[in-house]
């Protein structure tokens, strides 16, 4: 261990200072928790498996100091799990040899139900945490500080999880100024379904049935006239593919009924076209007008 | 005819003066069409049912002067008719007994079939035309200079459409700075269909579908958690209703073949999700992340 790692300043002055934090996978999401943390007076340590990826982070001031070995984090207070979501519950399972019992444990994936059902029966203190903020870069460099004020940050823990751990992480996400909602993991899964991972599958099919237009001359023309409504509608499922899919893949249950309840919608526009309903469908679409301001 | 009008401009000094333009429908866009063109040197003349219209429309520079009587246009070289979609047929009907047979009468709506299969029989000089910019407010307060800069001008002349007609309407969209497209009717109806009335259709259903959630608390959640994904993937399906139901009703059948085309593509990225073929909904994901490109 690093002569400057947490565990170093804790003895030295043990009691009344910030939680020391551990932070793990260093990216967009973990730099910027870094940089907030850091300045906010706690001690942020990093364990990452590159060692250039140490250092950068180091030279990026996201954290105190970093280090390819899980064993720097022993004296962390609170661990930030920030790894892509496939990676999360595996790196848990390799850290959690090395953590002190008291040590709460806490992620940043975008889904929750699969996540809190690998790690919570192994790790006692373990709360599952959504920061509902995201920049459109990737990686450490695009670390912001601030990114969170204003923003959810979700909290599910279950029925066994200590609320103390929970207070624990409930107030380092206060601290960042963020707008703080704690429910249990499957409702988390249903609402990001919804207004996330639905709004994928759906623009990329707006993409996918562009491209099936089969006359060439009016494929080149809709490529030509697309404009903001395309632009806007297109966004997310032009986005990155291994993401799509991951939370495809890891909200799976979700999701499927969130394109169930999708098609019946569509459905229902649909039969008013098909019927020529021109009333039916003004009322439908000022329906969805009205219903999109309790979103935003 | 009041002693402004175009007609007496023509009487003393004809021949080589840029054509003399009447606008119908002094909203947004017949807005914006009578302040470029004004200010290209076109002499511009209003005809409106409101004579409050007219005057406003004096004052805001959209016309050199406008009246409640069609017979006011008389002397127009160009005439653009720019009310809303389902009144632009009725609004030519009214127009044609008052205009020179050598006048050139075109359009601004957004859906071009219908339009084209009314007006062209009963006006050889009719040139079909779709300006592709938009202004987010309506109205004539919302006119603005050079809103057809670099955006899409589509003209959609039929095999009868007299060659000095479309190059007529075609000078003066590339005086506006607009990128000219020419194609028949209905291709404009297809391309439209795919890039700006299916986005409405399935951005509407995504708000629906999220109101359809039966749990209220999850339906909060969703509400309070709804971010840039879900504002912009949408945005169009909570704009006016209206709008919206006419573009459904004028394009019905090109927007069905969309939205069957649309279903498909849906159900291929849906079979990847209930098969857990997780690399096939990568790969298509890939693949329209890479389309998109070409539409923007």
């Amino acid at each position: 261990m690093s002569p400057n790692s947490p565990a170093d300043d804790r003895a030295a002055s043990p009691g009344d200072r910030p939680p020391a934090i551990g932070l793990v996978g260093l990216g967009a999401i973990g730099g910027c928790l870094g940089l907030d943390l850091r300045a906010r007076g706690h001690r942020v340590w990093g364990w990452t498996r590159r060692a250039e990826a140490a250092r950068e982070a180091e030279v990026r001031g996201i954290v105190d100091g970093a280090d390819t070995d899980p064993a720097s984090l022993r004296a962390a207070d609170v661990v930030f799990l920030c790894p892509a979501i496939g990676a999360i519950a595996p790196t848990a399972e390799r850290l959690i040899p090395h953590l002190r019992s008291e040590t709460v444990l806490t992620d940043v994936g975008s889904v929750k139900g699969a996540i809190v059902a690998a790690i919570a029966p192994r790790w006692e203190n373990f709360v599952g945490g959504h920061p509902m903020a995201g920049t459109h870069e990737s990686g450490m460099a695009a670390a912001q500080r601030d990114l969170f004020v204003d923003r959810p940050y979700v909290l599910t823990p279950t029925a066994a999880t200590p609320p103390a751990a929970v207070e624990r992480v409930a107030a380092l996400a206060r601290s960042l100024g963020a707008r703080l909602y704690t429910c249990a993991p499957d409702a988390h899964d249903r609402a990001v379904a919804a207004i996330s991972h639905l709004p994928v599958a759906i623009s990329a099919a707006l993409i996918a049935a562009c491209e099936a237009e089969p006359d060439p001359a009016v494929r080149d023309l809709a490529r030509a006239f697309a404009s903001s409504g395309f632009r806007d509608t297109s966004r997310v499922g032009g986005g990155n593919p291994e993401l799509g899919a991951m939370m495809a893949e890891f909200n799976r249950a979700e999701l499927r009924r969130s394109l169930d309840r999708y098609r019946a919608a569509l459905d229902d526009l649909a039969a008013c076209i098909e019927a020529e309903d021109w009333a039916g469908l003004k009322a439908q679409l000022a329906a969805t007008q009205n219903a999109r301001d309790r979103y935003l």
